[in-house]
């Protein structure tokens, strides 16, 4: 007999607020937020997600949703799920190896967005060139995407989780709450990095605003202590979380290392699509979504496979095995960056000026071909475009590079003999939506570009 | 009646030194330097290349060349070839579309090597935790390498030249000069990121010693004054260079800006595979070998095309179009890393840390596998390896990863329920050539490794 | 704002049978059968439908039900569907575009069978060598499929509609029936290939036994017509139909003729996976499921782009695209065939013996590995292998390939140096469930084989 | 140190005629023609080889030489190599593994041809539609080739040897003899598929005409006894010979079984491309070439990996592995046939017929597209398209189909919702070469066809 349809183990309602869900939804890193589902290894079982922001993105007209989001609520999880092998539960040390059997968007919410912060609410790669809020809204129509505010492009997803993780253990929490907070206090003096890369603040520490730690009461003394301890969601970590890995889609296994008993895996942040990179910040097509999983447990995998790099055992990253089903393509248009930035200084070896500028250089390119230089930026976000790290050994200059599937297009984009679409040349109407940028922050000007 | 054969416009003679050939070769950027070759487009023509050392490593028993290498020769370049449409030689402003119609080794010379360098005299990635002079050899099977120092490994090549670029003209000249002084000379004061990253020097100035330049003679006053003005080859730059594109193979095309009247195209440092990143620095498979191209000019086609990215209307960089015939590979493992370096520090959004962490991890985890990890160090140099900038907004962590394809390994190297071959581990002998280091730099030590 | 989810058109409950859904299914093609529902250009709707034989075979430990089943009632499809675009409907002569946006499994049901008939009632393409009726059962996890009856194999499914085609017109059905009667009554006469190919009957023809005719009720007069007249699914043919083509997943277009006011496109048939031939008859992983699809009227399009191949306007074939997500294996391990039967008998350039010839040769080298030849025969029908023509005009040998990639196995299954598996062999238990043949028909023996 | 470069064990002058050559050819498999050459296993080893004519077709501007061939003379092959494992040769009943390493055109010689035959000095699958001698040249640009008689197409090719086998033993030499000469003598009368495949004679049987035997002197006795015996080399058979898998380049590995002492391996008829069946005869990219090869004896291994399918225990095929470098293409246009033949005749579950019919169709369809017929089927017979068995179950209608590959058109062929390029059709000029068919033969004309 076959064995049953997957298990649903943690059901969204898009009714209803992020805390009002029956299993309430977390956004926090801690080991104390209780598990809200129980699994065993082998059994396929389903969780499904909202988007990242809890649906504060709407389907509508403006990004005012965008300028004005409060950045302290993301992202919205799903789990903590506890992990059982017959009646032993993973335990530290282990490895959990979770399959991704299948994924997709919630029937009957088949839309997505693409968006861009304010630079002084989020940000994003290139804040500094494009300080506005934008957003784009994308439709799905099977395994294709396309956008009212980018036309001309369709493509098909390579749907992932954005964020997969185990719960840190409070050691872990520690170290990652007091690295983050060196970065935030001291990173402007020793971090001349940040003179290009313009996002702020350097890093988010922990905050009771916004705070939802599923379970745990607010208001509650646990829930005091917990949210001042627990660990923001944005950035990857040693549990996996946000790795923003594109090719983590169906077929897809993912070793995470286990820190507390039970794994307490959470999940959330579904792309439709992303580029490689995640340019724009709120750069993949997010939706919400559900996933089909399996979990194993390796015993004492953790030291059998993982090898610490940093100066404890739990400086550890995942491991992932790519799934065999992806969209094929074969032509690809290369676009290059090094690590020289816009005003002509050159960095050494720096492949974060080099992905810049060549992101930068892609964006010029495309919008030649009558896009506005802010659906490149978007597209370069959400589609599924390869950034490469190309050389990292050639004093001084990093090679980066991005390269785009040529097929997403209706046009040929390649260069050509002639030139471009003659005449008056192709606009790509309507545009993104946008709002104004009220701030005071410089802008990084290309003098040299075009508009 | 068939077009002839490619005509051979390049060729090189391995018996003798890089300045005996008859058409003798450079190591510099100079405007100066006269062509070689003439060629018109939509021809075919086919250019021959020494190895980037000129023949100075060879395929012996020890790593002893390596260690003591002048690396102020580097790289032998064939060319500048001018490119000539009907009677009009190409002019800055216009773009130089490159094909790659064909490529390989010379016949008789069916063997390439990877190398790393001491850390006091050239470096590497990972210089601080390897800072031996290695040395592995590699033999060819047709499209296929094998190492004798690499046991267990096979993998198909996706052969390219490292080096292709286009003559710079004197303010382009005069703009890397003046930037990569001022990385030379104030780096270490200004750029942070030096702590990580352990190359020396910062940069590589202009240097009379060692310089070849061609046609032009030793010793006479014009070679003096170029000798001082000509860039090294090392970087790549806004004239492609050493870009390191491991994908650029069979039927790619490469779009070059013009600086200077004919274009003076040069190439050379062909590469039998390379992974991402080149890590090791001698990080490909090193090889002589010969190319087939066909150039085309587009008019004008800097401006129709490039966007400038930068002070100047010359900061712009090459587009790259990639060929449709590539090794498929359907299964990849993937190594991730945060911007943590190995003393646990955060740093901001910085890929080029990322990469170094998501490469160690990966060096690590083949370890367990009965490899030294210098032979995992120099497989990832050169086997067809993709790494990516997977997510660079999720403040602070950047997140790069490393993608190996499972199918290069005699053995299965994924993560089993069991553990690794279990005894005595599977030893993979005999292992890399390799010198003694006797500098007194400190070296990166992993208190957590597991050697 | 977002278009709505798809529109569920044609629904089915799995609990009732074929002729109680709510919308009737219907087993036949005939220009009368009315139309179900109505679509518009542009609109994606979903069609779900149960599997071929309307849930007789079931997930059980017995292949009885193979074994009796009453092939007069297959295939049962879900439709017919009338496309109209604005208010005017697609017209014969025009061309329907029918874009497959999404597919899969119906949530609840998520398993397949892939079968062998008896000889005697049904058959299949090795029926001679493998008389009895079997069965092996496919549990799905997300993309992939694994049997308890095959162990030892998982792969990734690429899922399609066996059936999809538009409603003939009378002139048509006509041209069909006269064809196939001229070929069940006298083909044993004036069709050699019968000797080799040892299916029975030779076709098809209108039998009211069995006959479900949607929406006209039985009994009545109409129904008493059309059931004589109308086609039976088997086949494909010039409206497209059973053509069985394995790549028609996600994302493929099909470009079907319209035969009549409306097109009447009918579907069915899902494959979780199909290997090319479905060569055991019920070959692929048999299952229920839904398609979300998309439609486009080229108007005029059948003159514009088909070329009747005979003697009517009406002798086209459907066009096909294939879609861009596909699993991607790289490594296949092909056998060959020529048109020389298993008694030696040399046929001329016929691609049906030399293909027969190419399956048992798969089939006797797999079962080497300690598959039953019946295990791997059922595999070849349902996995993504490729039967490929590879030579049809070297009389008087046609060379047949079957391509069978080695990803899907969890031994490696290629020739190596030493023997298979030493010893005790290895034994894929348990086996498919199989039923006794009782008849007398005689059975093809292969002396030289292991078994 | 490397191992030498490959050695060249067969070389051939193409300023000499194929029996003049250094190393005689032969065109013709007995096993008393002596070998040329030995090897050892596993040293890679270079073998040239003139095109399958031995440059009877001319780089001209007339299809006269194609016309009027004589086909007695073909395939010219390179060996036989007598394979040896330290001193022991392979023996019968051993496998002999054969990897290709590399291939290509040879130097100086970079073109091709592909052509037609007249219906009655060879015809092809189509030449009851096609009867007139044909020819197209095409000229290469590394992996590229184009053609000046079928402008608007360029493609990568997929090089492959047409021919690699071992000799045959007497007794199968026998058994090749006998059944071939029973389709010949009463094919006519036993098969009626001849009907619809017009290709005359049904076989090629022994002739002293155009034979030549290698080392074995014209006019011997010994010649005459072998002349008379000696098989044909235009079937693929046991041994595998002209099984023409496009598949076959780099990387490729062929396990073909052993009959007589030493193995006797023969190759030739490269092909720059070829599409699945090669369909108008001398369909490939014909050419001269060179492989490199590499050869393993897997003793034993006929019983331990062959299953003889047919009376005796040589009744077997060769295994083979595709290499993992290839052309990737992520578009195909995908046409279908149904054993329904011109006439609108029923044929049985005939994979031969259907597949003719999908080719047709193919060609109708492209030739809307401003390519004469006759450009589309030399284009079919060339370029990488995929022929596919995907229907051989539901009778009576096998289906067969044809997939193209839509990048190697310079133009979109896909349907439209418009029509084909409106106004004047583009038209591809020049055409073909093409002389006139002067004999009886009657031709099937598609009464309901364009043209």
């Amino acid at each position: 007999m076959a064995p049953p349809t997957p298990r649903l183990v943690v059901s969204v309602d898009l009714k209803k607020k992020p805390w009002e869900q029956a299993l309430p939804l977390h956004n926090r890193w801690h080991p104390e937020i209780p598990p809200v589902a129980h699994v065993k290894v082998s059994e396929v079982f389903r969780v499904e997600m909202v988007d990242w922001t809890g649906s504060v993105i709407k389907d509508d007209d403006s990004a005012a949703d965008v300028k004005f989001i409060d950045l302290s609520t993301v992202h919205y999880l799903s789990g903590p799920i506890r992990v059982v092998d017959k009646e032993t539960p993973a335990m530290p040390g282990d490895l959990l190896a979770v399959e991704i059997c299948n994924l997709g968007p919630l029937p009957g919410d088949e839309w997505g967005y693409t968006a861009t912060f304010d630079r002084e609410n989020g940000g994003g790669f290139l804040t500094d060139h494009f300080p506005c809020a934008t957003k784009a809204i994308w439709y799905f129509e099977g395994i294709y995407a396309y956008s009212p505010h980018i036309p001309g492009v369709r493509f098909p997803g390579l749907t992932h989780p954005g964020i997969i993780g185990t719960a840190p253990s409070m050691e872990l929490l520690n170290i990652w709450n007091e690295r983050e907070r060196e970065v935030e206090e001291n990173g402007h003096n020793s971090l001349k990095l940040c003179e290009v890369l313009h996002s702020r603040p350097l890093a988010n520490l922990p905050s009771t605003k916004g705070c939802h730690l599923g379970k745990i009461k607010k208001g509650t003394a646990e829930w005091e202590k917990i949210a001042k301890e627990a660990a923001r969601t944005i950035p990857g970590r040693e549990n996996g979380g946000n790795c923003d890995i594109k090719n983590l889609s169906r077929g897809s296994k993912i070793y995470l290392p286990v820190f507390v008993e039970g794994a307490n895996l959470s999940t959330g942040d579904m792309h439709f699509s992303q580029g490689d990179g995640e340019v724009s910040f709120c750069g993949a097509i997010e939706m919400s979504g559900f996933l089909e999983l399996k979990c194993e447990i390796i015993r004492g995998g953790m030291k059998e496979y993982l090898t610490p790099m940093g100066p404890t055992p739990l400086h550890v990253n995942p491991i992932f095995e790519i799934g065999p089903v992806e969209p094929r393509f074969s032509e690809w248009l290369v676009f290059e960056g090094i690590s020289v930035d816009e005003s002509g200084r050159q960095h050494f070896l720096d492949a974060s000026v080099a992905y810049k500028r060549a992101v930068l250089n892609a964006i010029d390119y495309l919008s030649k071909f009558g896009y506005s230089k802010e659906q490149v930026y978007l597209l370069l976000s959400c589609c599924p475009c390869e950034g490469r790290i190309s050389g990292i050994v050639d004093a001084p200059n990093a090679v980066a590079t991005l390269a785009i599937p040529t097929a997403i297009f209706d046009q040929d984009i390649r260069p050509k003999a002639g030139k471009v679409p003659i005449g008056p040349r192709l606009v790509r109407k309507p545009d993104v939506l946008r709002c104004s940028y009220d701030g005071n922050l410089p802008t990084t000007k290309n003098p040299a570009a075009s508009m």
